[in-house]
């Protein structure tokens, strides 16, 4: 059967594109921030929109429920057993807004300035997901049944821990039986160079600690006699790192399978350290030395300290020495590290190194997740690297995320499929922030590149 | 001529003894918080209740407006120009009162519980204060003339970092000239072991603060790339000291100036370890191996860090590499160091040691102050020593205080006298805590031993 080429999969998306953005419109203007309770009705409201669209494109469609919001699933498996059945991941909350004074237009009323739509969710998640409704939609116009399976997961409770969808992995595994699944939700590192993304790093966390005498102390009666909790803190996170930035943790790297000389080939691990400085304003010169930059934060786990705290920080002075300081650690890891076994390792060396006087506890989080790798040679990561390089006209390569993402790990093997990130955000889009946007070009070729690979994969 | 004993001069202050703690009392009911403006006008009516107080005594008075509240200045004069000059230094402001609830009598309803004065300030610093009017009282009615010449400073901004008083010392150093200063505004180690406090440590404070990105980074994103500002942080301050507790600053120790032999002899260096564990519950384990614990906390300069912040450091968890972090750091500095001078040494340190990526600038807040150590040969330390010896019948030793009092060292050169500092505190009274008290005994024990001092010097 000949397939639907990428110029005929625009051209039919450019025919509803109006209809497809008044659709974008009404999505976008649900308030579905999940991570704050009073939203609670438009977060519901939201999800029955979707049952609705979906319903409409006469898909089979359940609200799982689970004790926060629930997640939507929905299949059309008209292909039957002998095709490949593809799982798309999306979520359809989205972060809070503050700070809401930054905002050039309301968040939750979507606004076009210079092609690209403004509103709260217009890239994280809610226009990468409706790259994936429009996929269908184009597919749907040419075709009465669509060329492979189709199952599609949609949470609610992404920008709060996933814990929803976590609990029903187990039980759902059988509907989430899928041969690949598809994240629609990262993206590209510049706005002309398309890439496919093989994998995400774990994650565990952890709070360090640390006290000292029963109460706090006068630094003046005390300084010199007491051992300060901050000058430990500081000796016992200082001391987790040689000379060459790698951790000295014993066993922290043990783990650690090195990439393949076939992957190294497939993979661009080109990192260029001057945009890098202009877009963030620091140069890269942390992690481990003597390692290229794209390996230091794809292929390498990291530790890294994101809150200390202990003492005065106000204004002024207090001349104090606290009974408490504290900390709070977590490692990004790699495939075939787990996150509890990590976690451990760190917590056990912090308080074996504890000096005399000075208590130090760590409590590694619960959970975390494990990191993901595809292999460059699937077949689901071969056809959205094709539907790239033809919605470019432009090889599209293979990179990878530094960040975690932990229910894809957990979906990955509930649902037994070969996995792959893809999606078209930018860096610049602001997610998470004041006036996150997405481009109007970009709906358009997202919906086309979906709708691509689901031709390239029957 | 001959003087009055140590048992005369008690005699005396009990017969009046029940008068004067209804002044105490009444002294102790004005609510003179330093610190917080609404408490202004009573800490004005505190400082007129004292010049009246002063005035019935036949003090000449003037009360030394500054920008906050009055400098008191009080003087009798009349043993003549062959006669020394004291000057006492106390303070009527107090510190404020939070936690309220935490009180177990309100704290300016003076109450008595097992022969404790329960108050705001019953001890810092008018009960301290008190002791020296009631040793002028007794003296007074012994004598008509006093048989040394007399001044007094009673400031009111002790609490709220003296700067009144500290603007007026050039302009009143004729009046303040003094053969010797008595600063009655600390302690003993133990309610039975007699000493006076033969100097302080000085005090320089900076903030520190780093800057990596522009914007705070996701550290799953960054974490391998960025050089975090924490990380930088710990390393920067762990840095400062060497495996035996030394500050590696260049420079740091140059103007210290040993014990001689002689102050070795004469003052006590013995400090009980293990009262100072059952005490703040921590082991006296910081500062410089291969020192004694006295020498660490009085004879050496001390590098503490006062609080540290950065990130996130809520509930929960956030991912963040932040684009900044700041300490605040304090040095103690000991005779002959320069507050200033030390201030730069620190910063031009942890300045010089920025890694690649993060900017480091270092803070000193002017001022400081220089640290004071008086001879123990000295007359007004030999008198009090006696004084105290025979009001406690048990040998009075030389000690050291950690803390600092900046002003003590302007007002001695200011004034131009041999410094000393006394009291009764202990550090079992919650000075600057809820629960405050000082003991009716250490009242008139204060008192007998400061009449019998200045008995001693004429």
């Amino acid at each position: 059967m000949k397939t639907l080429d990428i110029d005929t999969l625009r051209a039919t998306y450019k025919s509803h594109e109006k209809e497809a953005l008044q659709d974008f419109f009404t999505f976008l203007r649900f308030q579905s921030v999940s991570t704050d309770p009073s939203y609670a009705p438009q977060v519901k409201e939201c999800a029955d929109w979707l049952v609705n669209y979906l319903r409409e494109m006469k898909f089979h469609t359940e609200l799982w429920p689970t004790a926060g919001y629930p997640t939507l699933f929905a299949s059309r498996m008209e292909a039957g057993p002998d095709k490949p059945t593809l799982l798309i991941y999306n979520h359809y909350d989205v972060q809070p807004v503050d700070p809401i004074q930054d905002w050039v237009s309301p968040p939750f009323e979507p606004t076009i300035r210079n092609g690209e739509v403004y509103a709260r969710g217009a890239q994280d998640n809610k226009g990468q997901c409706f790259t994936t409704l429009q996929a269908l939609k184009i597919l749907l116009k040419h075709y009465q049944k669509l060329p492979i399976n189709i199952k599609l997961i949609i949470e609610g409770e992404e920008e709060n821990g996933s814990t929803g969808i976590a609990s029903l992995l187990k039980e759902k595994k059988e509907q989430l039986k899928a041969d690949y699944l598809a994240i629609v939700d990262v993206g590209i590192q510049e706005k002309n160079s398309p890439s496919v993304t093989l994998g995400v790093r774990g994650i565990v966390t952890m709070d360090v600690e640390l006290t000292g005498s029963k109460t706090d102390l006068h630094s003046g009666c005390h300084g010199g006699l007491a051992y300060n909790p901050l000058r430990a803190l500081v000796e016992l996170l200082a001391g987790l790192r040689d000379a060459n930035g790698k951790i000295v943790i014993p066993g922290f790297y043990d783990d650690v399978i090195p990439l393949s000389d076939q992957e190294r080939k497939q993979i661009s691990l080109e990192f260029d350290a001057e945009t890098y400085e202009a877009d963030f304003g620091i140069k890269p010169t942390g992690g481990e030395k003597n390692l290229s930059l794209a390996e230091r934060v794809w292929i390498r786990p990291a530790l890294e300290i994101n809150g200390v705290s202990g003492g005065y920080s106000g204004k002024g002075f207090k001349t104090v020495i606290p009974s408490h300081a504290s900390a709070k650690v977590s490692c990004r890891i790699v495939p075939n590290q787990d996150p509890q076994k990590i976690g451990k390792l760190v917590a056990q060396y912090l308080e074996s190194k504890a000096p005399e006087g000075i208590s130090v506890r760590v409590h590694v989080h619960p959970g975390g997740g494990r990191a993901v790798r595809a292999s460059p040679s699937s077949a689901v990561v071969k056809a959205f690297q094709q539907a790239f390089t033809e919605a470019f006209n432009k090889p599209c390569c293979c990179i990878f995320e530094g960040a975690s993402i932990p229910i894809v790990t957990e979906l990955a093997a509930a649902s037994g499929s070969e996995v792959v990130l893809v999606g078209l955000g930018l860096p610049s889009d602001q997610i998470h922030a004041p006036n996150e946007h997405f481009g109007v070009d970009r709906l358009e070729k997202g919906a086309v590149i979906i709708a691509r690979t689901i031709e390239l994969l029957s």
